[in-house]
């Protein structure tokens, strides 16, 4: 372990080291096309893995890998650790620091309180979840929900590959030479994570502290007319299934943009019936979808929706039909771990706000069970999920920090009286 | 030819022989769904004529099949020929009105004519069309096309059906055993045609005299915007190119809908890129199609379809391209032919009125070249191209009637001055 760390007064990241194992994660999983293509559980993913373990030893992590293929690092284990991090896999063809800023920044915050002598009131874990994405088995965070049991073994089993492996059978026919273990004991979860949206760049901000993760509402509305001859049909007798549907795509929008930034409402496709030139469609379908932070507001969005649907099919003389709303609840985080988050980064002057995050993130499956914070750095352009996602090193290096402030002042703060009790 | 006719003051059609033959026709070329699929130079279609051909005997008239198959009789060919008819092919699974009445009716107008013994000034022709739906060749009314002479010879060599085969190859190799002959001399045409649309029979009327044949506009108008991801990008930093191509959908009922009638547009399909319930639309293709039967309106109307595309983009952040625009014009009736054949409705107590036609048919293509007119009998709930395709046996008789009137006053006008001169 060489010689004792210097203690010094306040730990800091190094933003050189933590660029640089950025770039260096960044050269693994390359595909053809110039992107990262890293999936759970392949040589590339090994291969990233023995380096983060590396990269754990030198933080006085002991790197082991759970029985959800999860790579851990843990500096001792007599209590629940304080936790950080996020996930080593990619989408096909993504960019170098979705998950992998979790986690390098994770190691980089444990080597920093190393470095400087900090002792810890609570073990420190670094989590390092292995299919975030869900490419493998179709299941996104799926490898984060089987740390916290979130899947019933009835439906571990029932989850497969492409080629009919469950997790377990994955995981132990993985070629990843590094120690097994069990799963680490956690008592409170931060993930640093890239906005992967425009706003933060666009209001130039340095860093957001999440409020919620937001919850997701789908369904399909169903306008039912009469298909007829585009020529012989006067305007006035015409039922056309595509008038109500598209005056509810623009109804989406008005509802979404009444929220002003609380909810956003997408419509990703319109199909109209039988769909010629020529015919007036008797039925067109409109795939709507909701999310927001605040579940109140997306029930009423929810019912705006339908009432809307309702009305104007009344309006234009059609049926609507509207299918049974697919639902990810919204998952709050922790107020006072938010507190703590916002109040780290204005100490060290950063403009920093409060936003729901809009994706899933490991996060979210943590933050039921323990108290759980997600920090956002700013995305260029919003790009993410793409060969070019991009974070300015001065952004990635406040983020770090802001991770690092706020695990020790967690430290401070868990299971004492107060905010976080 | 039996007993010389009986001449009386003014001939009227036979209600019950009409019936009697539009039911006798219906039997051939029925599909096993209960429909008619008698398409054109199939034995259905030879067994079509050869029945026609009876009936044009016994009213008098000498039956042949001209160059491009369509099935003609004439009564005389010292000039040209004062001509009723319409056509014996049909769309799949259509029904037995639509082509037939126009032939059946025209033939029955030429029986009753000989029977009371009037002796017309012309020559009077019925014509059966061949290939009017343009299910062998893909070319509508090709058969008509062909008599007037429309189509250049190399533009007709290069029309072939499916298996390769020219028009005149397929009517010489045609088992339809009846005499071969030129084209008939046409000097003005008039076609019985059920409306293939709702409003006679809602509206409670007898009858309409088409004012012209409508003109289609075709086009495609692409809005681009931003593909994204539909959990990030907030709602007012989104360039959703589906807002733009819903906003037109509206935009064009309510364009059309303002000319009150003189015109209908209609959007067939709307199609979303990439398509996925999770992102932002970043392209929407709108499919638009115009028709009115007055050319200065369509123009106005693409005009301002053009005009909202681009205020619309504009008022989404989108850009908007207008492909060229498909434009078959709108082609006039002849205005004397017309008032006669309301004239003529009125003087049987009809409730008639003048509409276009807002589909094609072999009207369209005789109007550039002779006097033409185009009337309508009500279909009920303006359900056609489909087996339930009914007209009330009232109307049909009520339509051949004016048929005969209208070619009996067109005998008296046509070449006198005045209005058809």
């Amino acid at each position: 372990m060489g010689a004792p760390p210097v203690k010094t007064a306040e730990p800091r990241v190094d933003a050189a080291r933590l660029e640089r194992r950025l770039g260096e994660l960044a050269k693994i999983g390359r595909d053809a096309r110039g992107g990262l293509s890293r999936f759970a559980f392949t040589p590339a993913h090994a291969e990233a893995c023995l380096l983060v373990a590396d990269w754990m030893r030198a933080a006085g992590l002991r790197p082991f890998l759970d029985p959800a293929g999860n790579l851990t690092g843990l500096d001792r284990d007599d209590a629940p650790a304080i936790a950080a991090g996020s996930h080593l896999d990619t989408v096909p063809m993504g960019g170098r620091l979705d998950g992998a800023l979790g986690v390098v920044a994770a190691v980089e915050c444990a080597q920093a309180i190393r470095e400087h002598g900090v002792r810890l009131r609570h073990p420190l874990a670094v989590l390092a979840f292995a299919d975030e994405e869900g490419n493998t088995f179709g299941v996104g965070c799926l490898t984060s929900r089987a740390l916290v049991g979130d899947l019933s073994p009835n439906r571990m089993a029932a989850i497969r590959d492409a080629e009919g492996r469950s997790l377990a059978d994955r995981v132990a026919a993985w070629a990843c030479p590094l120690p097994r273990g069990e799963p680490a004991r956690v008592a409170a979860f931060v993930e640093l994570h890239i906005e992967q949206g425009p706003r933060l760049d666009a209001e130039g901000l340095d860093l957001a502290a999440a409020t919620a993760i937001a919850g997701i509402s789908r369904t399909t509305v169903t306008f039912i007319g009469a298909a007829n001859h585009a020529g012989t049909t006067p305007m006035a007798m015409r039922r056309d299934a595509l008038w109500g549907a598209s005056a509810l795509v623009l109804e989406v929008r008005r509802l979404a943009l009444a929220t002003a930034g609380e909810a956003v409402g997408t419509v990703g496709r319109v199909e109209a019936e039988p769909g010629s030139t020529n015919v007036v469609p008797g039925k067109a379908l409109v795939r709507v979808e909701l999310r927001s932070g605040r579940e109140t507001l997306l029930e009423t969005l929810r019912a705006g929706v339908e009432a809307a649907a309702r009305r104007l099919a009344a309006d234009y003389g059609l049926e609507a039909i509207v299918d049974p709303w697919d639902h990810a609840p919204a998952v709050p985080l922790h107020p006072g771990l938010h507190a703590i988050a916002l109040e780290a980064a204005a100490s060290r002057g950063l403009r920093a706000i409060s936003m729901p995050s809009w994706a899933g993130h490991d996060a979210k499956v943590l933050a039921p069970h323990v108290p759980t914070a997600l920090l956002f750095v700013p995305s260029v352009g919003g790009i993410s999920h793409a060969p070019d996602e991009h974070t300015a090193p001065s952004h990635l290096a406040a983020g770090a920090q802001v991770l690092l402030d706020v695990l020790c002042r967690l430290d401070d703060n868990l299971n004492a009286p107060g905010r976080l009790g």
